[in-house]
């Protein structure tokens, strides 16, 4: 079973918006075992969107369109595919009474234009599934081919998507098989380095076929080690990733290993902290907020984290976390940053972290030099880095990094 | 002139990687007048790239493919250029030399697999911009066409469709007209209240032709306003934007515009402040640290920016600023955290935000309640606001909106 994506709107060609949504379609069709061999963005014309789901029926099994089911005279998605199938479109009452009952319960009346959203090409049914007031489509076409139409605002899309379009397709290409994935997230080690550990590794299941293993440089989210098995049934696949897991770990090293699938860096060291009954806080010089802001977007933190010394200016150094003149870039100043804000946040673990992000050289230090102090059980340890980045990839390998170490030290406690 | 756009690489029809290349190509065409009106991901396949590309070349008079330059042998753009072309590749000793030598200047000897980079399609030759060791590609194709290869690398990308294959589209296409776009930058109005406002003079340059406006929500970054010009010569175009932009300026306001083009909120009221000779400081427990990462993520801040206390306990809000026991989340919290920032962070400006971020209520207010207090001149004032939003949202409107509320103050001043 092929399947195309075709992103529908003028302004993806304008790059206004960036089209993420065929990537999100693209990585679910691949999850599910679908191949995706071309992906189109068109604009809101009807002759090119016409031309672009005739080529991809001649070359596919199915087509997933996904844009211009809105309410406006632009939104010519339903139009096209009546077209393309040869029929007319229908109003459908059942969805003008649901359209009119999501405007209801927001206290809204509908307006006129959104019973364009009523209307189905003959044949075709509207997507049970329904988030927002856009209905999506399926669409039978010639012999045993679909299309589907799912709107092109991101949630509303994703949930039709999971929740009908990767079913329904899976039972159409009679897949009844399992693929899972499982990512094991790590730091400290290139990926040219994890390749090389996992080698062998590699080998072993290209002959056994017991699962597939790729690499992901993910930045300040680490390199991500993705595992995909594929079985008959849930419990045989995950079985097949736990054997998996257990492997890779015993080969790279749970020192690398920081988490899996969402798990970032930084809520594994809340989670650590949180167990351990220990407050976490801060003192940022180049990272300027930048690990308190990761660290503070997730919900259900502040049990833990304390807050963080956000130390741009030496002074600030002095006056609030008391480093005592040491020099504000060098390991006593970092060493005395943890220190102080400890001190000054109520914080039982801390992290500091001072040094040149460029783009310019300061304090007689390259660009890129950082020094990253943790300070647990009232011992500070501190580590030198030298990037070799820009800016911004410095304050991010900093930020992630700078976590790790305190990670560590809070797994040997 | 039409041109097409091929992005090319598995690992973007599997989702692995968003194609943000297309959409910075597509808008750039659109900078210059040349119509793009398909775009297509296709994987690092042979047969499927020869058909994207002659599929392209039937309804286009150009082709921008993206990515497989690379040295290893999943990437095919070269060999699959020359057999559309129907030449062979041909060894050019001067790409050879310019890679080894590239190779050099960084200490290194050149991998045997890089010569594959000095391969050029005969007739073809090698874009003389070269940002680094992949040699971009010109080929002439049929009567007139013209096949441009260039790297997936975005930086090296940029450098060569800004440098070369821009002007040399322009140069094809017979365009001697400039096109120039000014991006208004604006806080403190919806997009349909300032699609209101501007409704007359959006009638009036319809009918003018003088000018073209458009509207990009952009969160965090605001909402921008584009007005798009074209005219015979770099200083006619610059004058009617200039113009333009006063007439926009005043029908919307100056409150409402805070900058042009690239600069944000935040470089904004850090000039200003640089410009008043104040010290900026902060105290953020809503935010996280999300607005001194925005001030610090810009080189050459530190002359003004001292520091953030993010304090995310409500022990920190009394130990480091001093608020005294009031309420944390309240107006009378918030002033006390910009006063004792001012304090303890040796700041003239100072903003402070407190407030529920979600997702559960929290002392006593909705999710969505936020208090702003900004600190100028000995005056703390505050702004109480309930964002309809999620956590994210919530805390990326109240990064600009706080800083707005001091840039406003500032300007005052």
């Amino acid at each position: 079973m092929r399947c195309e994506v075709i992103a529908v709107g003028t302004e993806l060609l304008l790059g206004q918006i960036v089209d993420t949504n065929s990537s999100y379609i693209g990585e679910q069709l691949a999850e599910v075992g679908i191949d995706s061999h071309f992906q189109t963005k068109v604009g809101d014309n009807a002759d090119r969107m016409r031309a672009s789901i005739e080529l991809a029926l001649s070359r596919s099994e199915a087509v997933i369109l996904c844009g211009g089911l809105g309410p406006t005279q632009d939104d010519i998605t339903r139009n096209v595919i009546a077209e393309v199938m040869g029929v007319e479109l229908e109003q459908r009452q059942d969805l003008v009474e649901r359209i009119e009952n999501m405007f209801g319960s927001r206290g809204r009346t509908m307006p006129k234009n959104n019973l364009l959203q009523a209307q189905v090409p003959a044949g075709a049914e509207p997507i049970p599934v329904m988030p927002g007031t856009a209905p999506g489509l399926v669409c039978p076409f010639g012999d045993g081919q679909v299309i589907y139409a799912v709107p092109g605002v991101p949630w509303e899309m994703r949930k039709m998507i999971d929740e009908f379009v990767l079913p329904d397709l899976r039972e159409r290409a009679g897949i009844t098989s399992v693929i899972r994935s499982r990512v094991i997230r790590t730091w400290g080690q290139s990926e040219s380095g994890l390749a090389e550990m996992l080698g062998d590794e590699i080998d072993r299941l290209d002959e056994s076929g017991e699962a597939t293993i790729a690499f992901l440089a993910s930045g300040i989210e680490g390199l991500k080690v993705r595992v995909t098995a594929k079985a008959d049934t849930e419990a045989e696949v995950i079985a097949l990733l736990d054997a998996e897991e257990v492997r890779v770990r015993a080969i790279i090293g749970d020192g690398i290993v920081f988490g899996l699938d969402d798990q970032t860096m930084e809520t594994v060291v809340v989670d650590l902290c949180r167990e351990h009954g220990l407050k976490l806080g801060l003192a940022e010089s180049l990272t300027g907020g930048l690990i308190a802001q990761r660290i503070t977007q997730h919900p259900g933190v502040s049990d833990v984290f304390q807050g963080s010394i956000v130390s741009y200016a030496d002074s600030v150094k002095n006056d609030v976390l008391g480093i005592d003149g040491a020099p504000a870039i060098s390991e006593d100043g970092a060493i005395r940053m943890a220190e102080g804000a400890a001190r000054a946040l109520g914080a039982d673990a801390t992290i500091a972290v001072t040094g040149v992000a460029g783009p310019s050289p300061a304090g007689g230090h390259d660009v890129g030099t950082v020094f990253m102090a943790t300070h647990l059980d009232g011992e500070t340890r501190v580590l030198r880095v030298e990037w070799p980045f820009d800016r911004r990839r410095i304050r991010e390998f900093t930020c992630i990094t700078a976590l790790n170490e305190l990670r560590k030290r809070l797994l040997a406690r």
